[in-house]
Order: C-alpha cells, then structure tokens, then sequence
C-alpha cells in the first residue's frame, strides 16, 4: 500500500498508527502542506478535496478521509481489531473518534487558518488563541466522555488501542506544537502516555518520518 | 428510540433519514439550539459534547456523533443497508459522506460561528460569506468526486440511498438558507433531488419536525 502524506498531518498521522498497529507494510510519498502542495493540479487529479491523506489500496483503489480509510483496513485485515466487537461499544469508540475528528480538527484545518489569517485579517495572535480554544474545549468534552463511563480503561476503550486512541494521540501532538493548555483533561494524556509506549504510535510520531523537518 | 434533536440541527436530520430508511420508530425531544438550550447543565450531563443529536437506544445507551450512531443502526438493523457490501465501496461511501460530515459542518457549527462574532468581532456578511465558501468549497469538491466515479448513480453511490446521500442532503438544506450558489454541483443537486423524491427523506425535513418554526 502507499500512504500520500505529510509528518505533521495529523489524518495521515491516524492512518500511520493503524498501519503499524495492524502490522502492515506500507510506502509513504510526501505531499508538503506547508508548501501548499496539496492544492496543485497533479494533488487534486488524485484526491479532488486537496486533503491528506490518500491511501492507495493493494487492489489500486485511491480512498480518502482517514476514518473511513481506517474502518477499510479494519475490515480488510481485521486482526488485530481496533474497534470493539459489541455494536454500543463500537458507538462509543467512534463518536470518541468522531469528538476528535469531527469537531476539533476540521475547525484547525490549515485552510481554515489561512482564511481567518489571509480573509478575515486576524492577526497570529488571534489565530493561535482560536487553535488553542477548539483543542482545550473539544478535549475537555473527551475528558467527560472517558471519565464518566466505565468503559474507560488502560486506553479509552477497555484495555487495547482503538480507533479512539487513533485520532486521541495526533490531536494531542497538534495541541502541544500551538502550547495548548491540557490540565483540563488528565485522563486523556494518562490515555496518550500509554499509547506513546507501543511502538506502533511512536513509530507513526511525525519525527519519525522520513519527511520531517 | 428516543432522539434529542432539533428541526434545523443537520446532524440530526441525518439521524432522522437514517431512522426513516430503515423504517424505525422513534420518539424526539427537542433541544432549541438557537436558544441555546444545548449549553444548559442538564443538557450537559447527557452529552458534555454539548451537541445534537443524540440517541437513546433501546437498551438505554446514549449515543453521540451522527455518524457513529447510524453506523451503530447499520450493524443493529441491517436491513435495508446504508453502506454497501465491499470494502471499497463502503470506503468510497464514508469519505463522501466524512467530506460533508468532518469538511463541511464542522465549520460552520452554530459555535464557531459565534466565536466568529463573538470573541473575533467579524460582521455578518463576513460570517455569511464564511459559511457560503465553506459549503460551495466542500460541495464541489464532492462534485468532482461524484463526477470522477463510475459508482456514482442514481444516487451517490449506486441505485440506492446510503449514508453519503444522508450527509449531503441536510448540507444542501443548510446552503439553501445561507443562499450558497450551487451551480458548481449539479450532480449533488441532481442527486438531492432524487433523495427528496423519497418520504424517508422528505419526512425528515426541517419544516416536518414537530418544533419547527
């Protein structure tokens, strides 16, 4: 398989961590958001929402948007599982997963920023101010989430990674680049210091790839 | 079932068409966005997401996130199917509808766009303008999804309905009050119209809810 992505992408980062989790080998090709590559034609020809990261499948399929390439692997290679067998569980684990990647990322997307910095004229300070206030507020609700069930356990579903670890670990990696503020959420970086000890998310970290600045 | 929901909360309404489809009774209780109502203490204690919807199902879970809880209908009732059968296709169904649900909405959340007025002082027409290049971006990007893929047909994905027609129908409803131009999409509004040709669709309109104003 070959991964389109990019070190600080924290999509591509999701996917990394289910491909090592999961044991499978993988090429990565670089597209450099920083650089803007992401909006060139030869980008767009291959995923039209100029977004990492694309995953092209064994059989040469291109999928997009890391949460649905994730349940792709999940259901092509269901060992070892990262969503729970019983369907309340899976609802759990996916609106865990969904807290992140629906509500914090997409507001801190880099075209957002460039819009509110280059159309609406906030200035940096602004702009960090609103990185920091969608990543405390949508990890405090994360934080209620995984303090009031019982469900919580070593990681934020009982006691193996699952695709709520998934999108946890990344978003907290984005958080600390813009010095956000986590005494908010201490069960969510209880949850994310046990991630970094499996190697299949250290190995996935942005520092670690091959791209990394 | 029991739904917390509101007319114009899209995430609900996607709910709605998912509980329609496959034919599921289901109560609602209201939560007044506008109102602010999501933001109350007792709200909170039911999801401290502070969002809709949310789905009390019959076991009395209470599920969260629009799209894990019609994933969580999928596998508790799976008949009529809302993702197909293979895995690429059932990818090729989440990414449409992860490029309204994790690119689109987000966005333009009721709370985003008061901190757009609030904490950043932006005008009206700045936040309209913000909420149109948001929908119109997102929606053409769907477009060439859909103009690119042989899968597409009558609907999204095929000759019946699936969670991508779900999510892009309560979008296309919330472009039409902004007054988005949708003239970059016609085949996401060729393919609306046919998802509103269907009462599954149709009697989960805003304007049919019970609290509709």
């Amino acid at each position: 398989m070959l991964l389109y992505g990019y070190f600080r992408s924290s999509a591509a980062y999701r996917v990394r961590i289910a491909l090592n989790l999961k044991g499978l080998p993988y090429d990565q090709t670089f597209v450099h958001l920083a650089k803007l590559e992401q909006l060139s034609d030869s980008f767009a020809a291959i995923n039209p929402q100029k977004l990492l990261p694309v995953l092209v499948a064994d059989d040469g399929s291109q999928l997009t948007q890391s949460l649905a390439i994730i349940e792709y692997l999940e259901e092509t290679h269901p060992a070892p599982a990262l969503l729970p067998k019983d369907p309340v569980g899976r609802a759990r684990v996916r609106a865990l997963a969904m807290a992140v990647a629906c509500e914090i990322h997409p507001i801190n997307n880099p075209r957002v920023l460039r819009y509110l910095t280059g159309t609406l004229g906030v200035t940096e300070e602004q702009k960090d101010a609103w990185y920091r206030h969608w990543v405390e507020d949508g990890l405090q609700a994360v934080e209620k989430l995984l303090v009031s069930s019982p469900a919580t356990g070593r990681f934020s579903h009982g006691d193996t990674p699952t695709l709520a670890d998934i999108c946890l670990v990344p978003q907290v990696a984005n958080g600390r680049r813009f010095k956000c503020d986590f005494s908010g959420c201490p069960t969510v970086m209880r949850i994310e210091a046990e991630c970094q000890k499996l190697e299949a998310f250290a190995a996935a970290s942005p520092p670690r790839q091959p791209d990394a600045e």
